[in-house]
């Protein structure tokens, strides 16, 4: 099939390497507002063609990709299904849904578009960032199925079924109050983790001489980028500031046991936190 | 050599590998407090001998590493120390030092020991989470040299420059200082993020079916063991609740601008923390 994938970066850049590999594109168009992406794109093998221009693109396309940072996915998803007919099928693959679904809700091609959110990503960007095998193994959320068309949904269903996913359905609400749990408020914890070490270590030596595999791994979302991140933060926000209300309670009272030197709350609290591992292995 | 291994968990255990694959250890005993434990290490093939009696555990041996928790370490240490002659080299892999240094002070045999801290580890524990290789690349933190004899200091150098470790110099101060900032504290907030989490997510197949790689590096700490960690926190107290109020604060200042909906102010705090890209590769 013919896929126009719009907005080339981390996510558009791996889909489009796992849509190659798999043989279910047999023809790429890229869309992107920065010439230099798109130029790069096509340099790194992830396009067949540069598409310049966003209607004729969706057209051509079999299956239309917008992989746009959430606040550009407000106004280019709508020009998108203006331009759909109903032989496409157009999904989004981003982070929030409930503004994004309200935002087309009443869309004539409503009925062509898939939500999806594949719950997968590293903390670069751009089309350099593209990886094979992003998605391989990886949950992807398909949000408020009921309100697409069945054929569309079934070709959603199959392409990523093909590139290994488990596949979950929920509703946008759903979606986003559980991505606040475990995606949006790990970002704010790495970036405020990176703002207290680069605050408090004057010295980049000590920290590149000590930092050990623990302080890499919780600070690694610290990369992520602005672009991408504040945009969700704004779409999730009642969300996002609830689970981080609840988060400065829990570090509250930590630093609490702590300063009173009361060792056995802190072990309890500890052991309780131990039960993450019945969940993540 | 002879080496005495006392405390076989994670580190001990993963010493003994490295001291074996080199071939800088022709026989290593084993002690611990733990029978379970001393049986596991020799069933994994980490020891050659388990030891049942400490002082002639360190008599046997070239070299005596002391691996076990923090407040352990507070009176094993001295125990090792007042075994020990001439003729052996002791030294301890423990992650806070002032308090311990203060403690083995006036010893008559502190000039046998040397105290270091290698920079690495896993969120596991016990001899059967020991891995080879653990080492490998990483940084050895030897502390207040001067207080060693030469002789200690060279053979201590020696043996982890063999395991391919770069090793630093650096006062007990300053070490438990710059290891709140890059070790201590991100073990205070995977806790805390994994509490906020079970808190909040009623349903752990939720968590299990979303979570994604960011949320499980930034979490994996808190798997870590309470018998480890308590006993840090408590000897390293006045720098993690130094670095755990700056931490605060911070995360205060993200929440204030996410409520605000100041989005240029979180876009620039998003920017800033991005700098420990420059740090981190």
């Amino acid at each position: 099939m013919v896929v126009t994938i719009i907005g080339i970066g981390l996510i558009g850049g791996s889909l489009a390497l796992s849509l190659k590999e798999t043989g279910l594109a047999h023809h790429i168009i890229g869309v992107d507002r920065s010439p230099e992406n798109l130029r790069q794109a096509v340099a790194l093998g992830l396009l067949d063609e540069p598409g310049h221009d966003l209607a004729e693109a969706v057209r051509r396309a079999d299956l239309v990709i917008v992989s746009v940072p959430m606040d550009a996915m407000l106004t280019v998803l709508p020009q998108v299904l203006d331009a759909a007919t109903d032989r496409q099928v157009v999904l989004d693959v981003g982070s929030t849904k409930a503004l994004l679904l309200a935002q087309v809700a009443d869309h004539p091609n409503r009925a062509r578009f898939v939500a999806v959110h594949p719950m997968a990503g590293t903390e670069y960007s751009g089309p350099e960032a593209a990886v094979p095998g992003l998605f391989r193994d990886k949950t992807l959320v398909i949000c408020d199925a009921a309100a697409s068309a069945p054929d569309a949904v079934a070709r959603v269903e199959a392409v990523f079924g093909r590139l290994a996913m488990r596949l979950v359905y929920m509703d946008a609400q759903a979606h986003d109050l559980h991505t606040a749990y475990v995606s949006h408020i790990s970002h704010i914890t790495s970036f405020a983790l990176a703002l207290t070490v680069l605050k408090k270590e004057q010295s980049d030596q000590q920290i590149f001489a000590l930092a050990s595999g623990g302080f890499e791994s919780t600070v690694r979302l610290a990369k992520s980028s602005p672009d991408m991140w504040v945009p969700i933060f704004r779409q999730n926000r009642d969300n996002v500031l609830d689970v981080l209300d609840e988060h400065l309670r829990q570090l509250q009272h930590l630093r609490d046991l702590l300063a009173a030197g009361n060792d056995a709350g802190m072990y309890e609290q500890i052991q309780q936190a131990n039960l993450i591992k019945k969940i993540l292995k």
